[in-house]
């Protein structure tokens, strides 16, 4: 007998319909003489209308009353749904943080989950019960609810696989697994069928939509098989694992991009040690996150240009940071707020000469210019022109045989 | 330095601006220099959003899952209010019932509060701190979260009133106090300064808009006062407490009536003992609930007439039980459902000697017929057609020099 774990998202949740329609899937597992647990995250738009709310007090609204407030919403959609799965003749009740207790620490609205109680879920679950566990919370050693931030639910999930030694762990949501890229860009795009941590977390924006990477990272470490499926297309969907082997025979798994990144750029800075870091440091300061990063070499050593890519709504605060840091000097800002970060992703490009120059090539042929080059173990990014994303996207797709 | 309960009800906290001005009436309480314990109840539409989407799943939704979704309710309010008055300068938190907590007995759905930890409550409170209680609720023995019924805030708040030997107990609701008779139906009305806890019942409907019955009756024996006061009209409202002078020089303090009664006679049946046990035991088995009952006695011995009065929602149900019922026999049921319970009540009424005489005078002297009346210490009902309630209570008014 396995124990499985399985999570419903918001929107699986979003309506009593859904709910019912959850009930019957759980079910499903049931019927195959698995022990279950579920971790069910808020009905959708539960969530956003409880934050306007607190928000419509105080932009700076309490948060210990933040958390109190949040974990409302789970705890309606587990109640429901174990009303739900009890009215189909399941043995199901409800249990929330407090009851469990699920024991997180660091600070509120962003909490992590140290320790699960397993007892009485253990002996529920040996019983024949099925325990609706509210995602996205806990308490904290003084006994106040916490919440552990956005896609906490999964946190919740991944933590609940951990502690309990779960076999599988299921992740049911509004999509029905990884694409290759995004089927809306091109419409070659092909459902991933297995795909590593590794290859999930630098699918960055792709991969962010199915899970927060936090819980990817939790979920890699601790060695936990996750399965993605759609709630509502009944699909196998994407199976998550550690890379033991390769799965692709090719060596790209899929392609990623962004949407909302702004190039800027710094003419003339000094070429000396700690220039870098005298640009940076006030940035990071100020919770503006810095992606891409180049410098051109100057060839007469003195000055050089530093080329970085932020997110979009950072741009003006981020330059009125550049022009108040008294540590640095230049000539000139400018600065690109319509380009694209476009990225292969693959474990098997580490086993693979040529992909870089494959890559080049394919969008030089296709008249693409590249700005901003970067690359990691499994990912190589470059940052185009906005307009032509679509273009670079279809190109790369052929390229690397995903169409 | 005083210590008081402040108790909150849906439409006091029904928006965020209602919210915020809730935590400016509390601010005043707490410059006085009082000790205050808030209850809330939860915002005013919620709950019964909640029961609708039980609903939506089960007609018999499990109760335990009915009391872990509805208790969210006030979860929410809770949170919002407390950080309204953190946002204001003053310190605050939620409290839910497990964090206290506050134990109940009895079946989930209409659990009743048996004992209320006050050691951190009162530390808080100690330290100039402003808990926000949810109202409604609290937890069994085995940790699940149980409610009180409609009304259960007030439960909670006198509740507390009595486990923490508070000096005083608001109730802020969305009327300004009692009326003599309902303002809707007679402009003469008048708002009532003092009232005792026996009077309160026997106004039922009138009293019951203000607080359930099974909350008086706890205050009443615990010897609580309760000041009753509109949250959004700045003045005293009325004051509930144990009667030991009387408040009115009037024997009568108010004219309470009801709209959805029916009436129902067996017509013919058996004058033996017994017949009255017969007829009524089926009905309280169904939980229909019989109010006024009148036996004419039967001038041959023979057969008599039985008169009750119930809810008119009731009357197909009961007609069916009757017919059913194998244990007695009549010759005809009559029914009327076009009838209404007018009632005098006041506690002054024991001392004073002709107030039933005047009542069935004055309605006499308008035309008005009466066919069933029942008397209490404290209240005199008689019924009388529908049309001409409006004209009952006017002239009921003017005779108890209510006008």
């Amino acid at each position: 007998m396995s124990l499985i774990v399985l999570k419903f998202g918001g929107t699986s949740v979003g309506s009593i319909k859904k709910i019912n329609y959850v009930a019957k899937i759980i079910k499903k597992h049931h019927h195959k003489k698995n022990k279950l647990i579920v971790v069910s995250s808020a009905m959708s738009g539960v969530t956003n209308d409880l934050i306007k709310k607190s928000k419509q007090i105080s932009k700076n609204f309490d948060k210990f009353e933040y958390d109190v407030l949040l974990s409302s919403g789970e705890q309606i959609a587990c109640a429901l749904l174990s009303g739900a799965l009890l009215k189909i003749g399941l043995k199901s009740r409800s249990w929330l943080s407090w009851q469990i207790p699920i024991i997180t620490k660091g600070d509120h609205k962003s909490s992590r989950i140290i320790s699960i109680n397993k007892k009485e879920i253990l002996k529920y679950v040996n019983s024949g019960g099925i325990p609706i566990i509210t995602g996205f919370q806990g308490i904290s050693n003084n006994r106040r609810i916490t919440t552990l931030g956005r896609g906490g639910s999964d946190a919740t999930a991944i933590s609940i696989a951990k502690f309990f030694s779960a076999d599988d762990c299921f992740i049911y949501t509004d999509v029905s697994g990884v694409y290759t890229t995004d089927p809306k860009l091109n419409s070659k795009a092909k459902k991933i069928k297995k795909i590593s941590y590794e290859e999930m977390l630098e699918m960055a924006s792709l991969g962010a939509k199915i899970m927060q990477p936090i819980s990817l990272q939790d979920a890699m470490i601790n060695d936990i098989d996750i399965n993605v499926r759609s709630t509502f297309i009944n699909s196998n969907g994407t199976k998550i694992s550690n890379n033991q082997q390769l799965f692709n025979k090719n060596p790209i798994t899929g392609i990623a991009f962004t949407k909302n990144e702004a190039k800027i750029t710094l003419i003339g800075v000094m070429d000396r040690p700690g220039t870098a870091a005298s640009i940076f440091k006030p940035l990071a300061d100020n919770q503006i996150n810095v992606d891409m990063v180049v410098q051109t070499s100057s060839p007469d050593g003195g000055q050089t240009d530093i080329t970085f890519t932020i997110i979009k709504d950072d741009i003006k605060n981020c330059i009125r940071i550049l022009k108040e840091n008294k540590k640095i000097s230049y000539k000139k800002i400018i600065h690109d707020d319509k380009v694209s970060k476009v990225s292969i992703v693959g474990a098997g490009m580490i086993a693979t000469p040529g992909v870089t120059y494959r890559m080049f090539k394919a969008l030089a042929k296709k008249k693409i210019n590249i700005t901003v080059i970067s690359t990691s173990e499994i990912k190589i990014s470059v940052l185009i022109n906005q307009k032509n994303i679509k273009k670079a996207i279809r190109v790369l797709h052929k390229e690397f045989d995903l169409d």
